[in-house]
Order: C-alpha cells, then sequence, then structure tokens
C-alpha cells in the first residue's frame, strides 16, 4: 500500500453562542467525520466570537496549520453576521452584485411563499469579488471558495442543514476533485458484555496481526466497548475490503461480544432480530423503572414485536400483577434470584409474549446494605425454553446503573435469539 | 452599579477523537457555560490533537488572547496521553513524585476494589515541579494549575465527570479568590406548557421594565423554554436580591408556567410535590413507551410516591391488563379521550395510587392518517377529583413526540398537585 500525504484542514466555527456554552458544536463534529471519510485529516477545530479581529487572527493562525480552511457561520442577514466583510478585509478583495445569486434568492423566496424580497436579500447576493459562488439549494446565503497561494477557504452558513448540503453536494467533491486525495475507510465495530481491559487481552493475537495502515481506537462506553479501525491508502474499495477481512477474523476471537457495526444500538439489533424471527417481547422492570421499554419503544416499528411492559417499583405491584410469591419476596428479598425469574415468567404469560427480560437491583444511591450493595442487580431472561438469571455488580452512579441494567438485559436476550438456526451465519452478526 | 472588566479564558481539549467527529465536543460548552455565570469570559474553544507540537502552538496561541488558560484531555495512564510531558515541555518544568497524589490512588483503587497498584499509575503521581496540584477527588489523574507572568493554566483530564467536579470545587472557587473578579449572578427560571413566543408576549411588560444590568436570555428545548436572568456588579448579595425580585415579579405574570429554577428537571419537581403531598403515582403508557415511568424513576427515592407503570404498547394490554373497553377501542381508536382517560383510570384503579398519567398517540414516523397525522398525542391525568384529558398536536420527529409527550403529562399532574392548600404560596412555586 502507497503511504499517502493527507490534506490537513482546519474547522473554525464562528458565534457568540459557542463561546456561553449555550450551543454545542455538533456542526464540527459532524465535519470532522465527513472530512475524515474523505481522506482529509482535520488537524483544528476553533471555535471563535463574531469579532471582525478574532476571526482574521484565526484565519491567520490556520494557515499555517492546514491546506484547507472551513468557516461556519456569520452569513445570515443580521446585523450580526461579518464574516463576509471580515473576508474581504482579510483578502483585500471588493465587494460585487452576483445577479446569479440574488435570482436564486428571489426563486427561493417565491417557493417558499415569504414576504417581499427586501434590501436585506439583495445585501445577501453580494459577493467578494475574489470567491467562486457555491450556491446554497436549501437557503439564501451562498457559500463561498476562495484560493489564495496553495491554500483554499470556504466560508459556508452555520444553520446545520444548509452547511451539511454545501459540504456534501459541492465542499468536498470539489476538495477531492481538485486534490485528488487519498481515502480513510473506516469500519466501528460495537461490543458489550465484556469489559475494556478483558476485551483487549482476549483479541491480544489479532490486535498483533493487524495490517500496519490499519489503525485501532478503543472507544468504551458504560456498557459497551466500541472498536474503531481506519485504514489509510489509495483505493476505496480495497481499504473496504482488507478493513472487512479483519473484522471476519476478529469474529472468531470474541464471537458473542459483536452485536453490530457502525454505532448501531442495541435496541436496533434486538429489533432486528425479533423482527426476523417474528417474536414478541415483554419486560417487568424494577430498578431500570422502564428505561428498557423506553429503549425497545424508541425504535420505529417496534409495536410489530414490543408487547409491553409491567414497571413494578413496589413489591405489590410485583405480587399482583406479576404474580411473584410472597413468601419468596419475604424470603429472598426483592433483589434475588427467584424474585427476577418469577418477574420475568409472569410478564412473559401475562403479557403472552415468547420472551421476556426482567430486572431488580438496587440502582443507589440508597438501599443497599452489606450483603446486597448498591449496584447489585439481578436480570433474567424467560425464553419458550425456559429462564435464566444472573447476578451483576456494578457501580454508584443510579443513572448509569440503571443504564448498564438495561444494556445488560437486551444483551441477554440477544444471546438467547443469536441460538436460532434462522440467525447463526447472518450478516448482522458477521461482517 | 460600578463596569466590571471580566477576566478571559481560553479552552483547550486536547484529543484526536475530538478532530475525527467521533466525539460531541460537551466538555467545552459545559465549561463556557459554567465559565461565563462565574463572570469569565470564554473568547476561543481550540480542539487540538494528541500531538505535543501542537499543543504547544496552541498554548502560544492561547496566551496572546486570554487570561487563563483551561486544558482538559491527555491525562490518563495510557501511553497516547502526553499533556503532562508537553506541559514540562512549555514550561521547562522537572517532573517530581508527589507522595500524597500517589497515596490518593492508593486509597482510590483500594476503595473500588481494583487490581494491585501498577508502575503506571506510580506514573500517575509524578507532576511538574512548578505546578500546584489540584487533588481529584473522583479519579486518579491529578489536576495541575500553572503560573506564567500574570497567566494561568490549568489542566484537567478529559473525563467529563472528573472535570466537571474539578471545575466546580477546585477551579473556579481558585480563580474567583484570586482575581477578586466581579460577579455575574445567574438565575434561569424553568417553564412549561407554553411556547416561547407566546410566553414572550406575555412577560412583555415585565421585559420592558427590567433593570438595566440584568440581562434576558430565552433559552428554548423541546418542551420547555428556560429563561436566564444575567445581572452584573461588585457585591454578590445586592445581585441576587435584584434578581430574586425581578423573578418574583415575573411570577405574577406567568404563575403556573414556572415550575422550578436553574435547570431542576420536572421529574424532580413532580417528586418534591408528591412526597410532601405524601400522595402516589402510577402511569399507562401507550406512545412514550415507559419514558414517563423512565424519568420519574431517574430521581433517586421515588419508591416513596411511584407504584409503577403499565406500558400498554399493544391494545390487549391495554383491555386485559388496564380494563380499557374492547369495543371503545374499535369504535374510536387507541389514540382517543375515551381510551386514554379509561387507561389513566385503570391504572390508578390497578397500582391503587392516588394519580395516575396516561398516553396515547402516534409518535412516528409512520402510523398518521389525515384525521390524527403523525405527532397527535392524547394525554390523561387521574386524581382522586377524576380525570382529565387533553389532545396535543406534536411534530414528526419520533424522539421529540415522546419527550414532549412525557414532560406535557408530567405538567399536567403538576397543574393538580400545586391546587393543593399545602401546595400554594411554597417556596418551590414561587422565588
Amino acid at each position: 500500500m502507497n503511504k499517502i500525504v493527507l490534506m490537513k484542514a482546519e474547522i473554525i466555527s464562528i458565534g457568540d453562542e459557542l463561546l456561553i456554552g449555550q450551543v454545542v458544536n455538533t456542526n464540527a463534529s459532524w465535519m470532522a467525520e465527513e472530512l475524515n471519510k474523505a481522506g482529509i485529516n482535520v488537524v483544528q477545530i476553533s471555535s471563535v466570537s463574531d469579532e471582525g479581529k478574532h476571526i482574521k487572527a484565526s484565519l491567520r493562525e490556520a494557515v499555517q496549520r492546514a491546506d484547507i480552511i472551513l468557516m461556519t457561520g456569520g452569513l445570515g442577514p443580521t446585523k450580526d453576521d461579518i464574516t463576509k466583510k471580515v473576508l474581504m478585509e482579510y483578502f483585500g478583495s471588493k465587494m460585487i452584485f452576483h445577479q446569479e445569486t440574488f435570482e436564486h434568492i428571489k426563486r427561493l423566496f417565491k417557493a417558499r411563499n415569504y414576504y417581499p424580497v427586501t434590501d436585506i436579500n439583495r445585501m445577501q447576493a453580494e459577493i467578494p469579488d475574489n470567491c467562486i459562488p457555491l450556491p446554497n439549494r436549501v437557503g439564501t446565503a451562498v457559500g463561498m471558495w476562495f484560493e489564495q497561494g496553495n491554500k483554499i477557504f470556504v466560508s459556508m452558513p452555520g444553520v446545520p442543514f444548509e452547511m451539511k448540503t454545501l459540504m456534501l453536494e459541492q465542499v468536498i467533491p470539489k476538495i477531492q476533485k481538485q486534490f485528488n486525495s487519498g481515502h480513510i475507510y473506516h469500519k466501528t465495530i460495537m461490543t458489550t458484555g465484556i469489559g475494556e481491559s478483558m476485551l483487549a487481552e482476549k483479541i491480544d493475537g489479532w490486535v498483533e496481526n493487524l495490517p500496519e495502515n490499519i489503525k485501532l481506537a478503543y472507544l468504551p462506553q458504560p456498557g459497551i466497548v466500541r472498536l474503531r479501525l481506519s485504514a489509510a491508502g489509495k483505493d476505496e474499495n480495497a481499504l473496504k475490503e482488507l478493513v472487512n477481512k479483519q473484522c471476519r477474523l476478529l469474529h472468531d476471537y470474541v464471537p458473542k461480544a459483536i452485536f453490530g457495526f457502525d454505532d448501531i444500538a442495541l435496541e436496533e439489533i434486538i429489533g432486528k432480530l425479533l423482527s426476523k424471527l417474528g417474536k414478541s417481547i415483554s419486560s417487568a422492570e424494577s430498578c431500570t423503572g422502564g428505561y428498557i421499554a423506553h429503549l425497545i419503544t424508541s425504535i420505529a416499528g417496534s409495536s410489530n414485536y414490543f408487547a409491553g411492559s409491567i414497571v413494578s417499583y413496589t413489591n405489590e405491584v410485583k405480587v399482583n400483577q406479576l404474580l411473584v410469591s410472597k413468601e419468596d419476596i419475604e424470603k429472598y428479598g426483592a433483589v434475588s434470584q427467584q424474585v427476577v425469574e418469577q418477574m420475568a415468567i409472569g410478564v412473559k404469560d401475562l403479557l403472552k409474549t415468547d420472551y421476556a427480560l426482567a430486572t431488580s437491583g438496587i440502582a443507589g444511591p440508597d438501599g443497599g446494605t452489606e450483603e446486597k450493595p448498591v449496584g447489585t442487580v439481578w436480570i433474567a431472561v424467560a425464553s419458550p425454553e425456559g429462564v435464566k438469571s444472573k447476578r451483576f455488580q456494578f457501580g454508584e452512579h443510579r443513572g448509569r446503573n440503571i443504564r448498564r441494567s438495561a444494556l445488560m438485559a437486551m444483551n441477554m436476550l440477544r444471546m438467547e435469539l443469536i441460538k436460532n438456526p434462522k440467525i447463526i451465519g447472518q450478516p448482522v452478526h458477521n461482517c
């Protein structure tokens, strides 16, 4: 594989709202991801104020580092938005009236039944004479492409939808055409049910033998560890093949831990599996308090396989609705194998589903004992073959305990579902 | 009121994960918000790579602009993390072993039953000789405070929980003490059940008469509009009094819309009200799919007032568990006043609670009709006095429809609860 020299880009996000913490800079992370996919390295992301002096300083700094400087924000019709004026000063260019852009603005206003075109909108059709205008199909603020020496400067509106359209339809293709740059291919492997250090140990042999042009990154979250593979090269298809081959090799090291790819959620995988098998699910939730039901129903179309949930926060609800034995609650406690298994069987029978999940635990911060400290959680999965349960010891943080319990419950369900002959060898579990 | 000169801060977020778009920089926006609250202006936010050369360049740029440079990231025990080494090079300082920090790491490991302390952990106790260590109560990476000339540099771990603890408990108080800077007093007023433009109209008379040194910002979220008042001055107590007086005045304009202050969640207010009244609650959820139960149980101590929820995603569960009339479902549809009211009454009787909430709607993206488009939601609240219900028309986005339905349901409950003589005139509803 040839060594590739990647183009370097810097993102400058303009707007006071970013500096007072009112707006999280999701534009920049989206742009960084797309640029990376296109084989362009992002070397810095800067959020700067709406002040001309500050914007110009950041441009001067950026050209020291990057080949391509991408700016967003400051192109709207209001008086706060000064990017255009600043760029004219920076390049020493003159303002010209761009008839084509003005016609576009007028067409847009007509199509949307807006009020008549004003002087302010007329001003939006004025552009610096040294720029190539990038027509904005979905808004009135035109994108601007400048070249100076061997550096490229692009100015785009900060409205996410407009910026994304310009980036995907014009800016990235134009950069790739101009530079014939290399590619970076990324694939993220989603794993669960195994901690980061244990995972690292198990896949050590695979990591050792990774080709040199593939980089591996561990990205842990509570209950989930993502593995990101990044391969750099000239031929996009060859890169994909190379990465997919490594995915298949990895699969043999941890066949059960991998549940999907590229940031798919576990609840979506559960939904796909249940749909494929034509099976239904319900839940009986104590410590997760409805969170499992919420995750499952966050997926569109979940009404096809999810019947419902009995959130049994009190012992009375466990006994009266789920038919858990009152004696067993007294004898073993609500957080016990006996109770969680009866909850799972109870809801499965009550809501007449093929599978059922149940949780009972101490989410915290109070309610722990020496024998069952905060973070103790029993989880059960009932299936046509019977009921299985397991005790977990999570941490002290209530929110994280709820989240990890729900993920673990869904993973226990997944383990049951993938045993089905219809699933074994299916693409969702292989590369 | 005297004019205040604000300190200037720059945030440098270190980590390749930010530059490939894998992680959104929520740390920086949180820090910017907290710094602003403390009367410190943020002039730039930069995300830079894990490379020493690059980190040093950004430090050199930042000192041109800012009095205080706050860095996050690059302090963990793995080899990627190089901030400490870079800072030593930048300041020309030497590494020393800090016994106190090492004892702290050992204590932390013992408390968490971790594997034995390794050489890597020992290295975490090494710090540059010119820094003041900021002990990290919740993690192993120590914070570091440097002073050079009249500039301050602070390095913190990138783990959000650790960074936030250090910022709130040590960094911000230390900055404020050292500079005796002016105060900005912020108070956020939480409103719900009324849209931004309607709210603006209703409180117009109050806005007109706000004192000059109080700034007002509208911060809308789906289902909630926050109003942030910011007052700048020398005397913190005088500012508090001034702002609180305005809160009391505002209350008369929108007495029902204000549910609390300073980012308190509606589910926490519901919990406080129910606890105060000694009343219990349950829910019957169709379109919200367990999300109401999840929000209520996210609050520690909710087992004192929350009995449980019947998530009835299918009509069978509505009929069999909640005793909704099958004929009414056929006649009026599952998304109807008749059905949602029967759901609320059904769960209230079944789980024997004082109050109950019910939702039935079309969350989307599919399932809409001309008569009941996506976003149509019926919500009912059953109380000892009977049942009330209301139809809402939300938008097209599934996740937002679920969230807005849950918030609106909790707000309908709040409206019932605040009628109680024990609540009227209580601090939670006044300033």
